[in-house]
């Protein structure tokens, strides 16, 4: 383990704890009416998940120099939006799946009516916390952040990658009908996490704005082939989701277009594509590039 | 028909073309990929629905001399909101019911998964037109609308109000415990229907737009008493949507709890008191009294 790893690791320790912080605080609690409600988006959000859209929008922030206490909403908020997704998905008429970040899914903890009703309410408060508070310096900015977060979320943006997702089962898709995909279903989401925390800071100009949206777009990209090879050679434990569960379902994957050897040299291809997209940043980006490397390199 | 109902007539004839042009407008191509979605949005939002959320809208804009080209945005974002959750509401794991607004609901017409997907993206939909559009002259009050629109539809709001109800089937509940389920299930959407309407303009102040959210929360619940007795009176044919549906399903309503004629009463109570909650506003609350009287005299 290397100095920078440990520094890195510390580093991200320290933003996930904020993260968890702020997440219990800004979800409504347990004992709150509807309290079945409350508690199962509660159960759907809390205590899992490797808060990667949050840690991306921490280092986009630390970037633009914004306040942590911005950013931690800004965070909070895709990662309401990211855990209602899942929510969705797992329901029995989409992926019909029974674990969930090592713990059984929401609808089988709690109901399928209880985990619809999770999904729409997580949306609501997601978009309730970036009119709440205040994350950016002009008022502007934080419509722009609203706008930018229901774009990422909707029919254009993640919503709309699930409903190419649900086409292509059975189908064997290009590699560039792959990326159309995911540049949806998870990459738009991915590249909304950079923009918010760098929106909650003031440092960065358009052409910076650009060249951290494509930076987020490849590493977007990369978390998707890692994700594929991962689910191809990891055990069900491990990922704490069921494994082999996409090939099994006859949904295209990166392995499945390209192998495996391929999927991985693809993977780093990518993160070094991203690496290249903050060359002009220097040292105000070393979070960004861990990150690009944690998420390449993660094994799990 | 008295000068003053036709008068309404015209009025809100001209509202609903206005409301419809605008949901067409925002609304994404039916030719845009992923095409199959952005039909199914169309096909639950577009030709159907009494729009009531967006007239309650431009009744509270002109009582605040709002641009209507400002409240038509709010007023769709409002009903896409409204639109959305009566997709998901339909579903089979919720209340299973085929037939809305007159045609198949979204599922029977597409298919499961994607009637999901097409109420997640709509709530995405509106928080996107109120981050894009200019709406308010204060950025800050436009921050706020976010916010509102957002607890409205949120976890103690509609969809809270949807948990309350799904908790509720089988059982007999008192008046009381009808309102503070009809409150959040229906009430707070429509009172932030009023609100945005009236934040769109500048005229009104803390205590206006407190009588106006009162007139809407009492207009609300005069709403749905209308519905509950319509329910129990009516035909499939004449409601659009199955008639008696609430009764077989064992969900408590007002007709249940306390009998046909002391619900019209109710209704005539509710529409008295939403009226005098008006009478500090003189003329520029005319749409609004038209509108309760609309509400509570309907007879579909």
């Amino acid at each position: 383990m290397t100095a920078t790893t440990t520094d890195f690791q510390a580093w991200s320790h320290q933003q996930l704890q904020r993260v968890e912080a702020t997440l219990q605080r800004v979800l409504p609690a347990p004992d709150l009416a509807p309290r079945r409600l409350h508690q199962a988006m509660r159960y759907a959000v809390l205590e899992g998940g490797k808060r990667v859209r949050p840690l991306l929008a921490f280092a986009a922030g630390e970037l633009a120099d914004a306040d942590p206490e911005r950013v931690e909403i800004a965070g909070a908020a895709v990662e309401l939006i990211h855990a209602y997704s899942l929510v969705h998905d797992d329901l029995p008429c989409m992926d019909d799946d029974v674990l969930r970040r090592g713990k059984p899914t929401c609808h089988v903890e709690y109901d399928e009516p209880t985990a619809l009703l999770v999904g729409d309410a997580l949306q609501s408060l997601a978009f309730q916390l970036v009119g709440e508070y205040r994350l950016a310096d002009e008022l502007k900015t934080q419509l722009e952040m609203v706008k930018l977060l229901a774009a990422a979320a909707g029919s254009r943006g993640m919503a709309g990658g699930q409903a190419i997702d649900l086409e292509s089962v059975g189908k064997s898709l290009t590699v560039p009908e792959l990326e159309f995909m995911h540049i949806h279903k998870t990459g738009a989401l991915i590249r909304a996490s950079a923009l918010l925390g760098a929106h909650c800071g003031n440092g960065l100009g358009a052409r910076e704005i650009g060249q951290l949206d494509h930076f987020a777009k490849l590493i977007g990209l990369a978390f998707q082939v890692v994700d594929d090879v991962l689910d191809s050679e990891s055990s069900t434990a491990t990922l704490g989701k069921t494994a082999g569960k996409d090939a099994k379902d006859g949904k295209p994957t990166y392995v499945s277009a390209i192998g495996v050897s391929r999927a991985r040299e693809l993977a780093r291809e990518l993160r070094q594509n991203a690496l290249d997209a903050l060359a002009g940043f220097g040292a105000r980006a070393l979070r960004l590039r861990q990150l690009a490397d944690f998420i390449v390199l993660r094994k799990f």
